[in-house]
């Protein structure tokens, strides 16, 4: 029953890229902690880049540098 | 002053159920732990079904089946 | 699939009433959304008083008032 | 490496407020526990009004009183 | 710059467990999305079982079964 | 009612810096939003250094070298 939640900025991830993630996740949890599958939850979620910060500066404001 | 976040996918809440939610959770706080409803913060994310995987699979890819 | 993630400060609390907690928000959910029970997951936090804070100060400092 | 979630109701902050707030929570973290900005990690969640909850009612039904 | 949170319940994981965890998760979002290893933030959180409840049950009473 | 959560390593931080941590960001909200401090709440999560990882690493690992 693990939960894996995945932020990441809302930059044009595609639902396939998003199916890979929550199949690679599962898959790492049930490889190296021996977790079922059937119950692991996947959460992604994805941010405006206004909304996301690192360093003092919004995203945003560092793609324009 | 507890707080409760909420997350299921986005499909169809209406406002009137997550009043439902909102209240069955402040009074379910109230009620086991005495907590004061003023200050029982309850958040609700409505996640898009591409963004939420069970069992290695997007709820998106599951409800195709 | 929902997922309920429930932010308590660290006084107490027993495991009968955060049982009670794990019951009643299934339930609630089941009740309003139609939600399955058997893929409900509910995660309780327990915080620090020092590491809690309303109105500026932190509860460990509110309850010295 | 601080990580800072902030949730806030959709009520109109700009992308001046919100760089602000990642400035300023980024200073906070370098001025107080030393840490260092270009690894800290601030993301703002904005959230309908019908999806937070005070005192047991959604935002919407208070901002109506 | 993605963030990961794992949440799992507190029953012996590993440091080195969760070092592979974290190796694993990393690599995924690099290859998946490109994402730079050296900014991509991975926590892990450790919940007590009779904080953790599935089926409107707490982990602790499921495993008494 | 904005919600803040601080994340920062188990690594120290002393009962009156975590009580300035909740002081500068409540101010910084009412300063830069106009929240009200009263209802602001903020919690702060200590990690162990096994459970944060950057750059596939957990800090553990990182201290050592």
């Amino acid at each position: 029953m693990p939960h894996v939640n995945i932020r990441i900025t809302r930059e044009g991830a595609t639902a396939e890229q998003k199916q890979r993630l929550i199949k690679g996740v599962t898959d790492l949890l049930a490889e190296v902690l021996g977790k079922n599958p059937a119950t692991t939850l996947v959460i992604i979620d994805e941010v405006e880049t206004d909304n996301w910060g690192i360093g003092g500066r919004s995203v945003t404001e560092l793609r324009k540098k």
